[in-house]
């Protein structure tokens, strides 16, 4: 059986690595064993060179919002072509840390890049590839942002000012009540109450499925 | 005044540097002296890392014909936003060794990319940019490979078969024919019937601008 694609959204600081572990222990309970974890942009070892290009950018030159976009799709191509696809064919489950919805909410919201633009990109380059279902983790960018910056230095994106993570926040509440795909968690809670919530979401989900 | 693009084109082994070297002498002849040189993909230092990620691959990974495709554009926009707009702004003729038409012919040509898809990318990414005059030299692939092989080591687009090449010469040309600013200049015949070539051509053209 194909394996599925559960993707993990959110803002810098919203807890998507603490989500990724209760995703995995509640796929372990359900007897669900062979996971594969990605993380975007990354995952393989072009996209990986092409994520430093882009977080770390050059001292003497501006990387431009459309060239940011184009190398976050192209790392993105690499990643579901090479490792994604070939992984959900032999039966593992991905669990992705970020996937095209960032794209979406940073880019399209954040740096305000043509929302259609995105969308010709998502649908030349992916196609109708698209995750089983994504959790977006919902939280207030001045919490996240607390959060991130007790975990150290700040890369070239978590330096933007507020308002750009504000505009992020409001285009992945937009995609995610729209996409019947997409779960909406409430990450600014405690995180007893954000793991249980995950918890819940995701054991329904997968009753749904039969699993 | 706005300074001009343009673009020298053609196969591997058409004779591109040499091509260069003339059309710089045609223009100082005319006092067209401040002259910005490029060459594609690079010409910019994050365009030049990603120029090496495209020529070199990964040892342990194939590159995907779409993630070079994006690759070649993220290049193409840095150089065009940071190097060649305002190097035209402030009156420097640019002259370009490759720019979209390569990316047309070789990956809608060679690759076989879909080329309604490089249009939309072109335009999504480009707008109306576009050289103001094009030189297109027409070699057959046989003859091209057979002098750049002369020069030395291959790299990875250099060593696909000829029938890539042959797939390649066929878009250009039918791009080429297509595009009133673009004029194909037979590569194939003796250096200096080629300059010579060259040198007519682009008086006429500097000529019928009053230039």
């Amino acid at each position: 059986m194909t394996g599925k694609f559960i993707v993990i959204e959110g803002l810098e600081g919203a807890g998507k690595t603490t989500a990724q572990n209760t995703v995995i222990q509640t796929l372990r309970t359900r007897g669900i064993a062979d996971l594969v974890f990605t993380r975007e942009p990354g995952g393989t070892p072009l996209a990986e060179r092409l994520r430093s290009l882009i977080k770390e950018g050059h001292p003497d030159e501006p990387l431009t919002d459309k060239a940011e976009v184009l190398m976050l799709y192209a790392a993105r191509v690499q990643l579901v072509e090479n490792v994604i696809l070939p992984a959900m064919a032999r039966g593992a489950w991905v669990i992705g840390d970020r996937h095209d919805l960032s794209s979406q909410a940073y880019q399209g919201g954040g740096r305000q890049i043509d929302p259609e633009l995105l969308q010709t990109l998502r649908d030349t380059v992916l196609g109708d590839f698209r995750p089983d279902l994504t959790l977006y983790l919902d939280i207030a960018p001045a919490l996240g942002l607390q959060r991130a910056r007790q975990r150290g230095e700040l890369d070239r994106i978590e330096q933007q000012d507020l308002s750009f993570f504000e505009r992020t926040r409001v285009r992945y509440l937009e995609l995610a009540q729209n996409d019947p795909n997409t779960r909406i968690i409430d990450a600014g809670q405690a995180l007893p109450v954000v793991t249980a919530a995950i918890e819940a979401t995701l054991n329904q989900w997968l009753d749904a499925q039969g699993l």
